[in-house]
């Protein structure tokens, strides 16, 4: 730790820069935020969160407890950011560089950003993008969150992975044949982002024969949640985008 | 509040079962545990959890703070399980036997018991063996916490998975070819346990070309901590249980 070569090499952070902080607020209940998520977003100087073109936050809405505890110290600064639910990689690039700017201004004042990210920030989320772009002028730290994987495991009650087991995630944007592998494969297969896809979906764990394993729940933690126990029972026809199956041998039923 | 009609709705405290809690507290640092967590510990009657030989319980030292800020209300009784950890499954079956047991003679009491895990419940934990004893008895609930993986990826700064990526996770207990094939077919792996098979999981790393983007954490958030980020600088000799590999295409350094 002495070794001066070693200091010479820690990034020398700019003494006024703020912190820019990634922080998982979970899958929709407020009380699975971590306590040091809701100490960082209650003590926040700026706040920023996607919003979608209704001007609607769900990650905001998860955190809204918590950056009113700390709204009577002081109001932090909302900075709400539009991203295009779009497949154009040009237009969402476009629209994280000009984020990572707008960030980028705050940081440089000495404040420091707590960006919300629904769920974990570096499982399937917007926060790593923000942070390629940030990291090598800011420190960054990330808070993990509770991810929806582990909420629909607890909501539904089934054992994700058990000993020995394998577990692998896909999401509805695999070709079926990457599916009915994975099925193959795996004793867990959690297959997120299900929606359009999930006619395949359910046709590939019929082929795989692990219909009597599966579990089907849509905006898990949220008022609207919905669970589905036998997917046999559910309309083979297109589902909202925060869906997904869980299929464990060590939940099957009997 | 004086109707009368309204009084007689309230329900009536029969001698009910208690409820039986799995409750994650996530994989070392006290603030990771969720709010929902620290709530339900702090006023648990019985707070349950597995000790080793030692008397030592990793749970129990996450949760401690949590247990502490319930104290102040009254004290809940502690119920350390001892759990063999043995791969003879006849001696782990008798021990969760004896722990469903006497977590059964709690809830027949009405008591609520509140069982810690390390990391999150019903994610390679033993949780799920005492729920399936118990849930046919007694009302249970679920409490998901931050698992290795997500704090692991935290730590390190590395994104798990984005987009259309394939994630999967695998323990050091999986076969050389086993591990060999994963890493070739996913974007993204994670070797869980990597413990005593730490020189098959970098040979298997070698074989695969995946050296580069793979980081190596033992003790996540724990005081011992230790990030490994080029795997190449790593003994080739047996490790602690706790410890991981991360292999994530999208954290791969340049």
């Amino acid at each position: 730790m002495s070794d001066p070569l070693a200091i010479s090499q820690i990034p020398i952070p700019t003494p006024a820069a703020g912190i820019f902080y990634g922080v998982g607020v979970g899958p929709g209940d407020p009380e699975l935020l971590t306590l040091k998520a809701h100490r960082l977003i209650a003590h926040a100087d700026v706040v920023a969160f996607l919003e979608n073109a209704d001007g609607h936050s769900q990650a905001a809405d998860i955190a809204a407890a918590s950056i009113q505890t700390g709204a009577g110290l002081r109001l932090p600064i909302y900075m709400p950011i539009y991203m295009p639910m779009n497949r154009d990689r040009a237009l969402a690039n476009a629209a994280y560089d000009e984020a990572a700017q707008r960030i980028s201004e705050q940081l440089s004042a000495g404040r420091d950003v707590v960006f919300l990210c629904e769920g974990d920030p570096l499982f399937f989320g917007s926060f790593a993008y923000l942070m390629a772009r940030l990291a090598d002028r800011f420190h960054c730290e990330v808070v993990p969150g509770i991810s929806s994987i582990n909420a629909a495991a607890a909501r539904s009650k089934t054992p994700l992975a058990m000993l020995a087991e394998s577990f692998a995630v896909l999401s509805g944007r695999h070709a079926p044949a990457e599916l009915l592998t994975a099925l193959e494969r795996h004793d867990t297969v959690v297959i997120l982002k299900a929606g359009q896809a999930r006619p395949q979906i359910l046709a590939a764990l019929g082929e795989a024969g692990r219909q009597a394993d599966a579990r089907y729940l849509e905006f898990v933690g949220r008022p609207n949640e919905r669970i589905v126990e036998d997917v046999r029972q559910l309309e083979a026809g297109p589902g909202p985008y925060f869906s997904l199956f869980l299929v464990s041998r060590s939940g099957a039923r009997a």
